[in-house]
């Protein structure tokens, strides 16, 4: 299974899939607004009017590889509303899986998270949607640890933003010669992040 | 005083400095390498032969904002040391200032924190050091805190990761629109950190 296969097993066909990983690389290396369409069908061996074939624009690229980074972020965060009941066990294996994601995907996480404004205007508010059903999900979480007095926050919002920014963060600093796996470092953060929540 | 001149008052002349804050926007808004001379010149209502005598190159200008954004954000972090000696105190000084001037000065911070990898070997080496002595700090507020039991933390290297996180977070996230002060931000944020590291 090759790199790009695991990332989005749902993209068909393989070019396609091809195609957005050498996008993402070129846009987390130069970033999207310097990097051409040649650029990426160049780095996925192929040319401009083989890319064209699977999405039309550099745009459509990007909103790609964003919405299927929102998604898969999104879907993991609401699994752990069926894997636990417990606001403080929900909380501690949101954040797990959430920095997880971050650090084993670091350079496809990094275009998601800092390509947004680079979006088109009905793409951005497609991404956008996505993100207010994560924040809500980690919202809801404190409201329930904080109903049950699991966790004292004085500005919940606040809270909600932090827990997310050092998930997000993680995408930026994290490197494949870091000293903690993605599961070593998800787990320290989860113990941090339960602390930082006045959790017990 | 026009913000240029609040940004950055040792540099001279009040040309460079407006070269800076043209050339901050454009790395913004379009990153680093999708942005020309004669964009920052063009923003800045100058010629790009006019630039030039201020800044030999692109490279050079980024490696001044950065330089001087990192100077900035260690010298409060290090002020911090002679303003308190109690290791609680020190990190809640420490993490009020950090997150305030990355809320503070957002499009700035932006741009000294995701366009590292934009620096030239040597600028990048430059910068580096100054980076590594802003972390240092941070460890040595976390490790005099656990030694005099006021802090508890398993990792205390990814604790120092997790606090600075929260601060260059607020860069990506941070809006003039943004419901807090970078003030009222900072004081929450001071909370938050305390709690992480077990304070209390």
């Amino acid at each position: 299974m090759t790199v790009s296969d695991e990332l989005w097993p749902d993209v068909q066909p393989a070019t396609a899939r091809r195609l957005m990983l050498a996008g993402v690389e070129s846009f987390a290396e130069r970033g999207y607004h310097a990097t051409t369409t040649r650029d990426i069908a160049g780095a996925a061996g192929m040319s401009p009017a083989a890319l064209y074939v699977h999405f039309p624009s550099k745009a459509a690229l990007l909103f790609e590889i964003s919405r299927s980074g929102h998604e898969q972020t999104l879907a993991l965060v609401e699994d752990v509303l069926t894997r636990a009941e417990d606001p403080v066990e929900r909380m501690r294996l949101l954040v797990e899986d959430f920095v997880a994601w971050h650090a084993r995907r670091h350079t496809v996480a990094r275009v998601v998270q800092y390509e947004l404004n680079a979006l088109p205007e009905r793409e951005y508010q497609v991404v956008g949607k996505l993100r207010r059903r994560i924040e809500q999900v980690v919202r809801e979480v404190i409201t329930q640890g904080l109903g049950s007095d699991a966790f004292t926050v004085a500005d919940p919002q606040v809270a909600a933003v932090a827990v997310l920014s050092l998930g997000i963060d993680v995408a930026r600093w994290y490197s494949d010669r870091a000293r903690l796996t993605p599961t070593a470092l998800g787990k320290e953060y989860g113990e941090l992040v339960l602390r930082m929540l006045g959790a017990r």
